[in-house]
């Protein structure tokens, strides 16, 4: 591990990591020699086999993003750990709602909380205890297609379409408020993927997309922040 | 009146129409003999005065689109008014929070609540209680460029930005679910307009705001449903 760090090993955050891309993220920057704290909403009994105990994960539990106090789980969990500045956020967690009553409001709410507010309360969190690495930062929202108003073409899913869409708009104006400190946002679509969200249907299996976006985030400067990519690559109409 | 109804008097519903653009709206539709409902959220106690006791509109109070209340007091004076089918819906009630903390999750809440979860508990109201003209309705959501992700060079106004994000995502869902129905979405942008909202600032007044509006308005049908217009025609990119 000292190796590591000497090489550059970064401070990496993933929320929503208790299995599909959330895990998937944490094993990928683990493997890197990076240091991750993989932030899962709830302990689970498998806590530590999902990992394998590997020795650059910090399993952070009660990482609710809705509530003050999950955030504050994260501070204190990078606190006790030396309060490294992370070099890279990844907002992950999110939900999907299976809405027979489309315009549900309470629906709308329960997706708005977790998929935009949710990611900014964590960003913002970190922002506030000066907790991220400025300049160089990455602060990284996982968002979707679904968000986009140019691709929709079937109408419906109503609560997470516009979370997604919020989260994007809140993700351009993260990306010009953050230039100054140096850091730089990244909006990404994982793709279709199979996972627990998509009853493991899907098009692509989560190592390739994790590939892909984990690819998009080392590409990710200043120049290019605020843009909305597919993991390919792609860039996504609004 | 029994003329302008032999002509094919229409039923208009504005949210939001105790001044600026939505009272605007309802004088350009009572002038034109169509039958106005003008929805405000509180009684004030220039109420007769600002429609000057304009026959063709019935002004309607306690229409507060944060509440399920508010929503049934248009039911009811629809209901009281011999439940005539509302054939132009125009959602306009709308906030803009002057926020110092940006991302203040309290903001985005309450922004949220009016500017999409409102606009959309109106129409879900209407349609639940087929009160809307099927085919024929025309439902007008009033939104914003700044809801635009391709138009936001400057960032912040996160609350704002997101749940006009929202509201868009919605309406372009709205268009397609809608179709079926016969019934058409436009998401339209009023300009700058000199309001209580922009402290009277801005670069467009009510009354060229709301002519252009009501002429894109006329121009909806269901082969242009789901476009998101300037007041002027142009359209919007997402």
């Amino acid at each position: 591990m000292a190796a590591a760090a000497a090489a550059g090993r970064r401070t990496v955050v993933v929320t929503g990591a208790d299995g599909g891309i959330g895990s998937s993220f944490c094993k990928h920057y683990a493997s890197k020699g990076d240091q991750v704290f993989a932030c899962r909403r709830k302990a689970t009994p498998d806590a530590s086999s999902l990992f394998d105990n590997n020795p650059n994960i910090h399993v952070v539990d009660g990482v609710d993003v809705t509530m003050d106090e999950g955030a504050g789980c994260l501070v204190s969990a990078l606190e006790k750990a030396g309060s490294p500045k992370v070099d890279v956020l990844i907002n992950n967690a999110g939900v999907m709602k299976r809405d027979r009553n489309t315009l549900d409001i309470g629906v709308l709410r329960e997706s708005m909380e977790v998929n935009a507010y949710g990611a900014l309360r964590i960003t913002n969190t970190l922002l506030g205890k000066r907790m991220l690495a400025a300049p160089g930062a990455k602060i990284i929202l996982i968002t979707s297609k679904m968000g986009s108003m140019a691709d929709n073409s079937s109408g419906g899913a109503y609560g997470y379409r516009m979370s997604k869409a919020a989260l994007n708009a809140a993700g351009v104006s993260l990306a010009h408020d953050l230039k100054g400190d140096g850091m730089a946002v990244a909006i990404l679509h994982p793709g279709w993927v199979r996972t627990r969200m998509t009853g493991d249907s899907g098009l692509v299996d989560t190592h390739e997309s994790v590939a892909g976006m984990t690819d998009r985030i080392e590409e990710l400067d200043l120049s290019n922040s605020g843009t909305f990519w597919g993991f390919k690559g792609d860039v996504i109409p609004w």
